[in-house]
C-alpha cells in the first residue's frame, strides 16, 4: 500500500477521467467525486471503484456525453413545483447525482424544500458524496437510489429487492455535519468477499446458508446469495418503499426491471431531496439541539472503555483528516494501473 | 377474546374520548383513528393503547384542548414555502399528527411536495395512520417521530436513541397502498413481554444479554434493557438521523430532552412530507411500475412454499377485511372497562 498526496490522486484522476471522454469541469467533477471518496475512506467506492466505472463506459452503459434534462411538463416553469423530474439520460452517474442534488438544493432555497425524482441514471458511486454536498450548503438532505436485484425479500431466498442505498444529512455550523450512508443489506458482497479473503466470520449475521440458517460465515452467504436485510422484515419493507418512491415519480425502472450484471446496472431511480432551513430555523438553534444530541450519544455507557458510540460520519472527519495529512492509501497496483490508463486489469 | 363490530367499537371511542374532554369532530377523529388501529390489526397501539392516552390526559401530558399553531415566522403567508414549523401545544398526538400530514399534503397539492416539522406534540400511536391518509389522498409521504430514549447506540450500552418509527407511503389506485410503519428498534418492548410470557424466543435475535451476547430471549433483553437497533449500528444511525432532522427543524426537544418515563413522554418532535405526483408523474405509468415491482417480490421464490413474501400494508388489508366482516378482536376485560369508561384498570 501506498500513500498518495490527495492532489496527485485528484490529478491522476482527471487524467483517467479525460482519457474516458469527460473533459473540463465534468471531468473536474468526476474526478473529485472519486478522490474525495477515497479521501475520506469510503474505499470500495472511490478510486477502487473507478475500473467498473470505466467498463460501464467502453459498454456502452454510460454515456460520457449525456446531462441530466427536465422530464416533466413544467420545463417553461409556467407552474412551479418545489419538485422535478429529471431524465439522466443514461450519463455519468456522479455527475448525474450531483446535478441532482444541487437542483434540489436550488429549489429548496426557493421553496424550503426542493426534491428531484430522476429516472435513466447510473451508479452514483458513493451515496454519501450528496449529502455532505447538501450539508456543506446548510442544507438537511435524503437521498436514495435503486440498484439491481441483490437482496431476498423477508421470506424468501431469491433476490428481488435492491440494496437501495439511503443517504441522510444534518448540516452542523460547525462542518462536523451528521451524513448516514446505509444500504438495505447487512453487508456488501464486497465486504463478505473482504471477510471471506480474511478466513474472518461477520461480527453479525449476514445472510443465510443454504439450508436457510442465518450465518455469519461470509462464503456460506457467497454461495447462498441470500444476503440479509438490515433488520430482516424490516429492511425488506424499507427497500421496497424507496424503489417504488424513486421509480414511480421518476417515471424510471424499478428494480425489477434493472439488468442483473453488475457491468451492465443501468438505468437507475433515484430521488433527491434538501431542506434548506434558513427561512425556519435559527441557526444557534439548531446547533445546541444537534449538540445535545451527539453529546448524549457520546456519553451513552460505551461498551468498551474509553471508546464512546459515534455518531455517523465522525468517522469519515478523522479519516480525511489522516489521509490529507499522511497521504489517501492506495494499492500499489491499482495506482501503477491507473497512471498507466490501464484500468481494466484491476476490475 | 370478543369480536366487536366495527361501528360499536367506534361508537365506545367516541363516548370515551367525549368523556376526556374531546368532543365533536375532534373526538370523532381520535375515536376513529383508535378504532382504525384495532381495525388494522396493530392491536399494541389502538384500543390497548387508550388507558395510557387517557392516563397521559389525567397527567396533564396531553392537553385535549390544545390545537397546533404555525410556529414559523411566515404565517402570513408572504414567503410561501413548501416547508412549515408547528407547534402541538402538547395537545392530542394523533389529532395533531393527522392535521400535520393534512397540512403537508395541502402543501404538496401546491408545490408538488409539502412538509411540516412539528414541535412540543405527544405520542402519534400508530404511525401508520398517517401514511395510509396520505395515500388515500393519492399522495406519497414518509413521516417520522423521536420518542423517549430507549435505545442503546451502537457500541454502548444504556439509552440515548428513540426507536423514532419511521412511516413511508406509496399510493397505488387499487387502494392496495403499500405502507411501512417501521421503529428502528428490531422488537419493541410490547413485543418483548408477549414473547416473554408465552416462554417463547424471539425469530431473531433482538437485543443483549447483560454480559454483552447477543440474544433471542426476551427476558434477558427485558433485564438488560438493551434492545438491538435494526441493522445493529445502521439503525442506530438511522435513529439519530431522523431525530436530528425532526428536532432541528422543529425547533422542538431532541430524544436527549425527552423525560424517560412511558406516562410522562412528551412534547416530541415529527416531521411530516407529502408528495403529491398529479402534476409530476402520469398514474397508469404509476401503476406500472408499482404493479411490476410488487409482482416481483411475490414472485421470489418463497422459504415456505405456497407462502409468497408479502408487501408492506399487505397485511393490514387482510386483516382489515377480516375484522370489518367477523368484527374487530377485543379482550373482554378491555371491553368492559371501556364501556365503563374505567380505563385505568387496564393500562
Amino acid at each position: 500500500m501506498l500513500r498518495i498526496p490527495y492532489d496527485d490522486l485528484y490529478a491522476a484522476l482527471e487524467r483517467a477521467c479525460e482519457h474516458l471522454g469527460l473533459r473540463g469541469e465534468r471531468g473536474q467533477r468526476c474526478a473529485r467525486l472519486f478522490a474525495e471518496t477515497t479521501r475520506d475512506g469510503v474505499y470500495t467506492h472511490g478510486l477502487n471503484r473507478f475500473p467498473r466505472f470505466a467498463a460501464t463506459v467502453a459498454n456502452g452503459c454510460t454515456d460520457v456525453s449525456a446531462v441530466p434534462s427536465r422530464a416533466d411538463s413544467d420545463t417553461a416553469g409556467t407552474n412551479p413545483l418545489a419538485i422535478e423530474r429529471w431524465n439522466g439520460n443514461l450519463g455519468v452517474g456522479n455527475l448525474n447525482a450531483y446535478a441532482a442534488m444541487e437542483r434540489s438544493i436550488g429549489l429548496a432555497r426557493q421553496f424550503g424544500l426542493g426534491a428531484v425524482a430522476m429516472a435513466n441514471t447510473n451508479h452514483w458511486m458513493r451515496g454519501g458524496s450528496y449529502g455532505w454536498q447538501a450539508a456543506e450548503a446548510g442544507c438537511f438532505a435524503m437521498c436514495w437510489t435503486n440498484t439491481l436485484a441483490n437482496l431476498p425479500p423477508w421470506g424468501a431466498s431469491t433476490p428481488a429487492l435492491g440494496n437501495n442505498p439511503l443517504v441522510i444529512a444534518a448540516p452542523r455550523a460547525n462542518g462536523a455535519h451528521v451524513v448516514l450512508d446505509m444500504a438495505m443489506s447487512q453487508f456488501s458482497y464486497g465486504t463478505l468477499t473482504s471477510y471471506a479473503a480474511r478466513g474472518a466470520l461477520l461480527p453479525v449475521p449476514g445472510g443465510f446458508e443454504q439450508t436457510g440458517e442465518l450465518t455469519r460465515d461470509p462464503v456460506a452467504i457467497e454461495a447462498s446469495r441470500r444476503a440479509l436485510p438490515v433488520g430482516y422484515w424490516k429492511g425488506s419493507g424499507l427497500s421496497l418503499l424507496l424503489d417504488l418512491f424513486a421509480a414511480m415519480l421518476s417515471g424510471g425502472h424499478a428494480v425489477n426491471e434493472i439488468p442483473i450484471d453488475s457491468l451492465r446496472e443501468s438505468g437507475l431511480s433515484q430521488f433527491f431531496l434538501a431542506v434548506d432551513p434558513a427561512n425556519l430555523a435559527a441557526r444557534a438553534e439548531m446547533e445546541r439541539i444537534a449538540d445535545g444530541a451527539v453529546a448524549a450519544v457520546r456519553a451513552a455507557t460505551p461498551i468498551v472503555p474509553g471508546q464512546p458510540a459515534r455518531y455517523p460520519g465522525e468517522q469519515t472527519l478523522h479519516l480525511r483528516e489522516e489521509n490529507l495529512r499522511l497521504g489517501v492509501p492506495v494499492e500499489s497496483g491499482v495506482w501503477h494501473s491507473l497512471l498507466a490508463l490501464k484500468f481494466e486489469q484491476w476490475i
